[in-house]
């Protein structure tokens, strides 16, 4: 599919396949810090090669899929603290990617059970928790996935995660459970003190989902996940273990953060409940979800947990007619494909489809207590331009308006907001 | 070509190949420097993986092209400053290459106006600047390109380089113009303090080329380029704004750098100006560039503005009668490909190529001032021997010979030059 | 073979294949430090990505074999100091593989004297040094080499290493001997104080094997090794010349060594001699090494030499009834290729094997004297179960129990042993 070149033994048992992904992102932002409070005061324009894989797809004896993709992008696209020099913390990314392992996984598909087919798969995967991070970021109608599902993928699911799991899946029903270890770059010795070490953190993501309606030319879809963080990484040089919650503002030409809750302290474990629906008809698309996490603090000392949530709508319309097909594998729906790929030659304009998101998330609670966490929240309306050249190219153009309001500090509620207006294009080609 | 392999779909319209290229480069130095004062006092001997490439190359609906190459050499070839602790750079380069994203570009090639060809283009490229860059390192006659082309490139080209442009080319001319960002594995935040980031940088190249004459077994081929960095990057954390000019002495074995303007500090732009001619009479080929620099220094106070310049001539002949071909793509010339390919059971002997450069460079200007800089001249001869064995295996033997006459400091007239020779070896496979 | 899919020209004289592989390691130790000295204290359980390559095999003009592979893997796994701050040593990996080329080798192979194959080669390889390094990662009956093996290729031999030479073998004799450099990653040169540089590492490598028996279901392989550490790594800036010898607890999940010499001083050269052998009878597969290491410590001031010794003895059964072939090349055994894969449908079930290990490295001498090492004995018992589902799947189980008895310091003979059990379960796939 695609133009994806795939080679194949004769009895067609045995294929390997290459595949690649650039999503190159330009654009710049109009950033208003409310006060001299604000962190950050600005956000640079600039652009980003915000995803470069490349990979090899297998299948061998017809049951066993296997695949190994290399992400390059995302340069400088994130400050992961990966090393310390006397015990403090370097926090850089120097020229690589996050250890950027994006796939290395087998999956075993040869049992289909009660009339479905079921997957048995692990290694590094992207997993299917989520109906955003479901679908693939070669088909989502705008550039980023809405803040609330990242923030929640990040703790104990989303890329490069070690995962072991299964899923089963007939054409309209989709349950999946996977266990989740530690992201790729995780150092693996708590013993190591310089770079410091953790234990290897481990949870758990639950997904059900199903096309409840489907028509010819309608059809909706809803779901539920829930995911357990049930060990934190655990620091025992410095004794501490702690959980981030954060996000970039839906834009990753720069990679700051608007909202975060900081190193939250003594996290014992977490939880994430969700709810997704999506539907179709004809040209139209709608996508929606909503997110509540829980912290539990108790590692070392009993504090309060922690509540926060989040969630985002959107709607979507393709101007061309074409119309966004389920896939049943993971549960949510896949790209366009133009009728008409764009050409001078043959007349044809390809597919354009125009689109709108609202989304938030709050990252604030217990306000007033020290033990409180003034994470900020984040609101940011999106517009969008998608121009579906052919099966392999497609360039998007997003305009963002985002409010975040937040507080300097749990017990000082001087305004640290800021108001930021951004456009930003992206260039896409895929196999 | 060059048993590049290709898998195309039946129409032949959308198609997708495999790339590599390994550069192994070893060799040794009798470097001397003139003084204790010089500066290094010594370069080692060894090996290095000089360019160690893979990737893939598409082409979708017949007029896109594609390409995502990785570069994972120059292992420890280059120290770029990508980290600090407190404020102090690191410095350094962990193993991975300077965030090797060699090219990850999408070019559109549909319109065909006037009577040429033209290719609307953007992502990270190699841009065709300056004729010795526009030439593949697969087929330049020597080891490593002349230093004044190189530390021109750097400015706003070169690898890695961000950009946006066009070029429009018949069998005979060419023009283009890109703007020009910053390059792979620079930070994209100036709000970042650890690692230090800045504002992103951007320039514009242009050039300008034709084959001015054209026969049967001879060409000319003439040409001027221009590039203008017009806003460097801005480190708001440190408040400076800064642009070094060096290269390394046209061998990397050891990766340190004989001449090197350090920092300029206040650099509030930068204009590169030069020429380029070349010419073929049967094996028989010749090629010099020149190059005029000058660094404006007017971002915080007015200084005067900075004044280098370099250039460099070189010829070559094959032995076995091949001859170059020009590339009407690139405006320049291709490599040779052996017309009796090296074999025992066959007979042939591939094709034996010897060629000689002169390549000067002076990043001196305002010496006795104390807002000069003393960048140091360097002045190098080389000899090479070629042995195309077949379309895709190359070895090449250089000797150099390299004088470097460079002052303390813009104020202190005493010798910290060099002199060096140095014998290398590539080992080359591509296709 | 192995599904590994391959294009060649119409002739079939060049060719380009895509080969890729993956480890991906879980398990988890029960570590138990004799005392409170002992150090580390524990030990972490986990996952690894052990392995994750691609890259691309090519042969040219029937006579030029090229490989460019790259490991993505190990992304934690080993914390090579390649930087500083201030002269200290951040000590670290972040991310990227410890600049991760695994080959990147050119390899002619036309010359076919005295009734034999020739191949003269160079670049990055993976020496065919030591019978278990011979053997490739995929075929090895345990998850990791015995640790004496991998001690002895780290000095100059041994993944990602610079080096030319030559083997030459029939069908039951293999000569080769390869003059080597450093690893990739090394800094090039000793001039650099940010990362601290040194001058290149030089040594050699020969082995000489041989089949002195082979018939129908039964073969002898016997051979000996040698390997020279000649000019050990300088560092001007320190001014010392060290070597370490060390290795993992024949398990990487957590990355700690539990034996090790440290940094020697003043190591003007290393010798290491070894014997091999290995049998199969059938079903029935035997191999054993023993190694003798000597470290020359006259660099700066004559100190008394250190001599170190290790081996293992292991054997191997399959179950199912097939054989390990013998790899004429590498003079080495092969892996297990199922005469029945696993499939639902087809009623196969794939190979099982069952091995069992012995391995033992001494890294004391001069226990007692100021000069001497404390490195430590390891001693440890593996026992393996290994299904092979089909030609690219094998799913490996290891138990291991090992004893470490190692005293605080050469002149204190305080107990600073250990011991552990560890059960581990690799996933690969390969082609």
């Amino acid at each position: 599919p695609n133009n994806r070149p795939t080679i194949c033994t004769d009895d067609g048992q045995n294929c390997v396949a290459i595949t690649s992904r650039v999503h190159f992102d330009g654009g710049g932002y109009d950033y208003r810090p409310n006060t001299a409070a604000t962190v950050p005061q600005r956000l640079d324009d600039g652009v980003n090669v915000r995803r470069a894989r490349i990979g090899v797809i297998g299948k061998f004896m017809s049951d066993w899929d296997y695949a190994l993709i290399y992400d390059f992008g995302g340069a400088s696209d994130g400050f992961a603290s990966t090393a310390s020099v006397g015990g403090t913390a370097v926090g850089f990314l120097p020229g690589g990617a996050l250890s950027g392992i994006e796939n290395a996984y087998l999956s075993y598909t040869g049992f289909k059970p009660f009339g479905g087919r079921l997957a048995i798969e692990g290694g590094v995967m992207d997993l299917p928790y989520t109906l955003d991070e479901a679908s693939s970021s070669n088909d989502i109608p705008f550039m980023e996935r809405a803040a609330s599902g990242i923030t929640a993928t990040n703790i104990a699911a989303g890329d490069f995660r070690s995962t072991f799991g299964a899923r089963w899946y007939t054409d309209r029903f989709w349950a999946g459970a996977y266990v989740t270890g530690p992201a790729m770059g995780a150092i693996h010795s708590a013993s190591s003190i310089n770079p410091p070490g953790t234990t290897e953190q481990y949870g758990t993501v639950a997904r059900v989902a199903g096309q409840v309606v489907s028509g010819n030319d309608y059809s909706l879809h809803i779901g539920g996940d829930a995911q357990w963080l049930l060990q934190p990484p655990h620091n025992l040089i410095a004794g501490t273990q702690t959980l981030t919650l954060s996000d970039r503002p839906e834009l990753r030409i720069d990679p700051t953060t608007l909202v975060s809750t900081g190193a939250i302290a003594g996290v014992s474990g977490a939880q994430v409940y969700s709810a997704e629906a999506a539907a179709t008809y004809g040209p139209l698309f709608f996508q929606g979800e909503y997110f509540w996490f829980n912290v539990d603090r108790n590692a070392f000392a009993p504090l309060p947990s922690l509540k926060f949530q989040g969630g985002y709508a959107e709607a979507a319309y393709v101007l061309t007619g074409e119309t966004r097909r389920y896939n049943a594998g993971s549960a949510s729906y896949g790209g366009i494909a133009p009728a008409n790929p764009f050409s001078l030659a043959g007349g044809g304009w390809g597919a354009w489809e125009i689109a709108g998101r609202y989304s938030t998330i709050d990252l604030n609670d217990r306000l007033g207590f020290a033990n409180g966490i003034a994470g900020g929240r984040q609101t940011i309306y999106t517009l969008a331009l998608n121009w579906y050249v052919n099966r392999n190219v497609r360039f998007m153009f997003d305009y963002l308006h985002g409010n975040i309001t937040r507080q300097i500090s749990p017990t000082n509620f001087g305004d640290a907001g800021a108001k930021f207006d951004a456009f930003a294009m992206r260039t896409q080609v895929a196999f």
